[in-house]
Order: C-alpha cells, then sequence, then structure tokens
C-alpha cells in the first residue's frame, strides 16, 4: 500500500509546489504506484521510480567554486540520491544540458563527463539527453530512473519508530560557507561537496532487510527533511542534539556546539540518507553495514505521536527545533 | 528487435551529443531496450519510454510572444511529441523549472497550468518536479514516461518505403519570423506554435495497424529530421517538392513557392509526425485516419538505396536538397 498524499513540510517553496501539484493520492490511475510528494514518482506495476532535478549557476553552484566536471558529477549525484531514498536501483538517466554560445564545447564534454562519472559510480547508464544554449548560466537537469517494486515512501514512519542516518552531515554547507567568504575550503568537506555520493547501495540494503520505514535523502539538511518525513507520515520526529553525526570538518570550522549543529542540521546537501525504523530492529545490523560500508549509521531521535520535528532536552521534554532547513543562497 | 545506435544527422549540435553518448547499441544492459540516439530511451522489459526536453527564455522562445501559460504548454507539448515519435501511451510527466527571485509566484503558477493543459489534452498526469529560482531566465525542463511495449524507432526505413507526414508544416517558423520582425502573427499559426498539439493517438492509431516501419515527430524540419531517419535507417529519404503539404498561413506568408517550402521543410517546431510506410500499406487506411483525425495524411517521397535527403527533380532524377533544419535562433 502506498501513500502518496502531498504531505509536504512547511516552507514558501513548498507551498508553491503544494499549489501546483494538487493532493491527489495515486492520481486516480492505475499506472501510476507513487504521485507528487515523495522522492521519486513510481510508475507501472514493476515499478519504475522516476525524478527529476534541476541545477542552475549562479543558484546552485558557481562557476569559481567547481570544475565543469564537478558540476556534472554533482547535479547527476544529487537525482541519483533521490533514487537511494526510495531504495531503487539505477537503471539510466537523462542530462538536459544548456551552456552559452559562446562557451567551448569542451566545457559540455567535461561537464558530461561528470554526469558520466556519478552514474559509473550508481551503476547505471546515460539512456539520452538534450543538449542547447543558454542565455548565459550553466543549466543542467537530470532525469533519473530506477526499477523499484518495493518503494521505501516518506510517510511510513510510526510512533515509536527510531530516527537513523548514515555517515557525518554539514560538509556541505560548511564548505559552501568557507567559499561564500572566499576562504579555501577543507580537502575533505569540499569533495562531499563537489561530487557527493549518493547512497544507492547502502539504501538498497537496508531495504533488502526490510529495515525502513519511512526513507528520504538529506538535501534540504536533516531539520528540513525530517519535517517532510513528519508530514507525510502524520508523527513528530524528536532529534537528539548530542546525537547528532556531525562531519569532523564543521567541528574544526565552528566556535561552539550550537554552531556545529547548525551546519549538521540545518545546512543541506548532504545527500545522507535518514530513515526510521522498528525500535530495535537496526542492532542485529549496525555492525554490518558499516563493515559493509565503512560508513556510520547513527540513531538521531525517536518518532512520537504529534507533529512537526522537535530537539529532546536533557530533562527528558521537547523544545521546538528553530532552525531552517536549507534555502538556495542568492545569486551574487 | 531494435537497434539504438547513435545514428543522428550530420550537424555541430549532433556532433556534440555523438561525443558525449558513445555509440552503444542497448548499452550493453538487458533493462535498456533503446538507449540515446532516438526519440526516447525505453527501458524495462515492458518498455517504459522516456525523453527530456528543455527550454530556455530568449533561445527557445521570448516572453513577449508567449503567455506564461503557453511557455508551459509548449514546453510540455514538445516534450510529449517525442512519445508520439515512438508511439508511446503516456503515462506522466516531471516538470522542473526556475523562475527568478522577483517574479511573482503567478509566474510560476500560470507556466505549471499550461504544463498541465498540455498533459490532460494528452492524457497523462503531472507526476511531480522541481521548482527552483533561476538567475533570470525562465528554465522549464520536462520529462515524459509512457508505456511502450513496441516502440517504433527511427531506424526502421527499408528501400522502397514510402515517406509520410501529418497535417501542413510551416506555421511554428512563418510565426517565428513574423515575431522576429516584430510583426503580429497569424493567428491559427501563432497557435500551432504557442501549444502545439502532439500527434499521439494519431501516433498510436498508426502504430495499431503496424503501419510505420520508422517515425519521427518533426521538431528540426522536415529537412533535418528526415536526415535523423535517414541515418538511423541506413537509407536515402527523397521528397517530392509538390507533394509538401505547406500550411496555409505559409502560403500568404511568402513570395514564392521556394520561399514556402522552406518555412515547410526547414522550418522547426511543427510537431507533427514523419513516418515510413510499406509501399501502398497506407492506401487501406489513410481515409479512416482523415475522418478519425480531421488531419491530413500525406505521402510526400520515396526510400531509396544510399544516404541523406534529397529532391525529386521533375526529369525523375535527384538532387541534394540544400535546406538546413532549424537552429535555435540566438538570444537577443
Amino acid at each position: 500500500m502506498t501513500d502518496n498524499h502531498l504531505n509536504l513540510a512547511p516552507g514558501a517553496e513548498f507551498d508553491l509546489i503544494r499549489r501546483f501539484l494538487p493532493h491527489a493520492p495515486r492520481l486516480g490511475r492505475e499506472d501510476v504506484r507513487v504521485g507528487p510528494g515523495d522522492d521519486c514518482a513510481v510508475v507501472t506495476g514493476d515499478g519504475i521510480a522516476v525524478s527529476v532535478d534541476l541545477s542552475v549557476e549562479d543558484v546552485h553552484f558557481r562557476r569559481e567554486w567547481l570544475t565543469p566536471r564537478e558540476v556534472g558529477c554533482r547535479a547527476a549525484s544529487a537525482a541519483l540520491s533521490d533514487l537511494a531514498a526510495v531504495a531503487a536501483r539505477p537503471i539510466g538517466l537523462l542530462c538536459a544540458l544548456a551552456v552559452a554560445e559562446e562557451e567551448t564545447d569542451d566545457l559540455a564534454m567535461d561537464v558530461m563527463d561528470g554526469v558520466r562519472e556519478a552514474a559509473d559510480r550508481s551503476g547505471c547508464v546515460v539512456l539520452g539527453g538534450d543538449l542547447t544554449r543558454s542565455p548565459g548560466p550553466i543549466i543542467i537537469d537530470v532525469t533519473v530512473l530506477g526499477e523499484c517494486p518495493a518503494p521505501v515512501l516518506r510517510s511510513g514512519a510510526t510512533p515509536g519508530d527510531e530516527i537513523w542516518v548514515t555517515g557525518r552531515l554539514g560538509a556541505a554547507s560548511v564548505t559552501v560557507a568557507r567559499l561564500l567568504r572566499g576562504e579555501i575550503p577543507h580537502r575533505e568537506a569540499e569533495e562531499a561537496f563537489a561530487c557527493p555520493i549518493p547512497r544507492i547501495r547502502e539504501a538498497r540494503w537496508l531495504a533488502e532487510r526490510k529495515l525502513p520505514s519511512a526513507m528520504i535523502d538529506l538535501s534540504d539538511g536533516l531539520a528540513g527533511d525530517a519535517a517532510h518525513i513528519s508530514s507525510a507520515s502524520g508523527v513528530s520526529l524528536v532529534l537528539e542534539r548530542d546525537a547528532i553525526p556531525v562531519h569532523p570538518a564543521v567541528r574544526t570550522e565552528t566556535a561552539d556546539d550550537g554552531d556545529a549543529l547548525r551546519y549538521a542540521v540545518a545546512g543541506g546537501e548532504d545527500y545522507e540518507l535518514c530513515f526510521t525504523a522498528a525500535p530495535g530492529a537496526l542492532e542485529a545490523h549496525a555492525a554490518a553495514f558499516a563493515a559493509e560500508f565503512d560508513l556510520p549509521l547513527t540513531r538521531v531521535g525517536v518518532v512520537e505521536e504529534g507533529a512537526g520535528v522537535s530537539w529532546r532536552r536533557s530533562d527528558g521534554g521537547v523544545e521546538p527545533l528553530d532552525l531552517h532547513g536549507f534555502q538556495h543562497f542568492s545569486a551574487p
């Protein structure tokens, strides 16, 4: 049973998406299993997951921050991460690319090399695309297709579930902060920003063991993406401050814990997974996961009755999480 | 048996596409039936056709030429036309849209209304999308998904086949020409430009009767798109000058036959179908087609041994077709 009511978190961008994608479970069609509102749409009885991700120069990246190859790799990886979020097996991607007339063809080739690198790394192929002129900015739009007979949606969390995340958080946003200040970023953090690794294999490993009850990839930041699970599942997500796995590059960059947490929880584009699971279900699997993927798996909170995303206080009470999800920075 | 060698027509844009989409039939994967180089990629055994089409303000359209609703309708219709080209049944589309920060949300809503109108008209639904900021131009990218157990490809034409087109040609390019001169376009021609009707039902009707041996939609213009069939099928396409169905709006706009033919054959974005069929195969069906769709079906030439696209001379010989496919006009 899939649920695809358009239950996105609060926010101006999501208000607009709600306006143009009316609340319509399955859209009344047999051939649509998951409609708008999750990380992917899923069509046909067999389950083909599809998602699209648009990146525009000076909105999602600046040319002085990334090589053309990294522009392609990052755009494709961000799109592939949506397949990870529903635990799909990537089949292929299509890339629509626009560059200015005066740019050399080499720019387009370098961007496409990065796209192909990301596709290879996730075990899929470049199926096609579109190449056109841009009036200025590099524009890259990646459509991903995956096989997904049993999608893991945002809507499956129930009170009592634990909340887990893969990897360490905050490297991408701390890199953007340094770049915006004109400083040279930490190398490891910069790599996480320039060519993030979508957690395709990890998601499938977890889903094969039927562990995640709900799942999302962290593109807006943990606070923002947890709010999507909260809205879609009709539950409250309570995060524990001390449990958040902060990326080491964030620690060296920040004055105190509060500042570090802001990058780790409100920063976006880490492309790690956040999922919920029945209490205790991960215990038997966490060590095998760590051994298989050399990636930490961290329990960061619990699902409760209610709505929204909160912090657990040390006295056991909860307080609203006042951080905001990542907002795309404005053009310079 | 499908053939998906990357046999595109000559041309700088296609040279670049050939460079970044290596010649790779089926891409060596069981789950890819048609790879790069046709109107759609087709994945999985059941046949899911997918295509993507990127439209950028001041490259593909100007804001003073189209209402926001028409921008959306035209972008979605152009993408859906690729499903028609392989005779797929549309399931749904995803729309990634970028508008400038200072633009009102109403602009995005109006564009999406046009997208939804085009989706409705073709019997499919909006499955999802992406909404983001643009540094200036409206950017709209539409991904279409269709069911296509038996795709009609560009590669099936054989010598002796007839060449057919639906509808009348040249209305879109004659409209662009008028708009570029600052003149008011003909109403009927302008509608064909602003919100073209993809020939979804017509393509499926033809394919259900197993009539087309090869098919393409006319986005680059008949000369350019016939060249794609020629390259993909390894044959020569010989067009007959007097047979080309020129749109009436083109006749009123042009001084002589040569000028009118230039719009009809070299102009692009008519989104009619061009297909090849066994000799005589259409005879029993042309009247039923015309009655069903109120749309002319015209035999415009024959497929011969050889390569390229030519004109038949009145003495029976052939001469090279010296018209060029539509090139996207440069930004003003």
